[in-house]
């Protein structure tokens, strides 16, 4: 399973993910779900994947083979507005479910990928996208400033109590840790090391680019303060009338 | 759509549920989901249910009729066993929805019904259940003393930080309103009011039934105190090594 989560901030935008991929129960493998492309100096892509991971890691070739070849057809590097780079991953991403959909189909397999792209192309705005298996997509907006993939509900609660589109970078990196944590801890199949990339708006380069093992002292120091936090709060709600000790 | 959780705690029981019922996003409806039976002075049971409307509200009169009916086929009157009464209402569900399959089926609709039952027969331990559309079950236990039906997603994160089993009745209870709270923040077919029933093992009889609209003063406070502790908490967590600002 994954969990991948980004958000478009004021300020710039948060990518974070999990990396836990797996094939049944018993064969659970890490890799990296966030994807920095920066193919010219005036602009920065970051791309997160989930689902079929022989889709995903195919869809990834093919952009640097795109982008390799280095002629008019549409790429990452050529394209005018951030939407036109997720209509190109759409396309992209569906030729690949489209080639391999017939075999899969024979063993009850989807080749199903679901994408986040998100940066900046110099001169315009900062944006986000979620890129569909079927290829179409749509946008975060200052009233949705944030788009999940993958499993999206266990941590969502924290997100929808906190999250406005005037968020720091840093706080919108620690709520995406935050919601990292609380779908780690529901769901066994999405875990450590987490990746968190920040990027400052205007900047065309990322300012912070992280990888937290479930031992890095950040990662503790943060879980743990969320935990007792957390109980704390509880203990101290309101008692029923009936209850007889002190509030 | 729906979500209840009811609690097996070293105390008792704790039973909560939404009220809302919707056919469609456009035909949103309230009904009770939480049903008390105390059909003999030595029993008391408490009935969670979530699906199919129709197969729900049949199996509830259902197991009235046979209650009623006063004779020696196994009811919730007779039975010996909480587990009896957990075999008992899974087979009346099984009849119910088999007996609708064939033209729900044409129709592409789930008659499927899921029910969690707890409480206690004289003489023997309190216990909970959950009943599955095929009419098999599962118990609680000490290491898992809370069981879910409908959207279980939202909610669980805040239950797996807090319980256990040695909660006293009342936390519990302020545990259930959070994750309900959590549910129907993110999800709008749950939704208040929430009712709640906590029951005091060995008492055979329900110690508190309430209803929470929510506009009620007590459910007001506990969404705020909790909404606030927790963004409290969220802004005191421990900030990254490059941040300027103090701890």
């Amino acid at each position: 399973m994954t969990y991948c989560l980004a958000m478009c901030l004021n300020d710039g935008l948060v990518f974070s993910s999990d990396s836990l991929t797996n094939s049944g129960v018993d064969y659970v493998r890490t890799y990296s779900k966030l994807h920095i492309f920066t193919p010219a100096p005036d602009r920065m892509y970051m791309l997160l994947s989930s689902g079929n991971l022989a889709t995903t890691q195919e869809v990834l070739y093919r952009i640097q083979r795109d982008l390799d070849k280095d002629d008019d057809t549409p790429n990452l590097g050529n394209v005018d507005y951030l939407f036109e780079a997720a209509d190109y991953i759409g396309r992209v991403s569906s030729d690949v479910q489209r080639e391999h959909a017939a075999a899969l189909k024979q063993g009850g397999i989807s080749g199903d990928g679901t994408f986040i792209v998100g940066g900046q192309i110099a001169g315009k705005p900062h944006g986000l996208f979620r890129i569909y298996p079927q290829g179409n997509f749509i946008s975060a907006s200052a009233e949705t400033p944030y788009l999940q993939i993958g499993e999206n509900k266990y941590g969502k609660p924290v997100l929808d109590r906190v999250i406005n589109a005037g968020l720091c970078l840093e706080d919108g990196a620690r709520l995406a840790l935050v919601s990292q944590n609380a779908t780690s801890r529901s769901n066994i199949s999405v875990g450590p090391p987490f990746e968190l990339a920040i990027y400052k708006k205007d900047s065309l380069k990322i300012a912070n680019h992280m990888r937290l093992a479930i031992e890095s002292p950040y990662y503790q120091a943060l879980s743990q303060a969320w935990q007792t936090g957390l109980v704390k709060t509880f203990m101290s709600l309101p008692r029923f009338d009936w209850e007889d000790r002190p509030d």
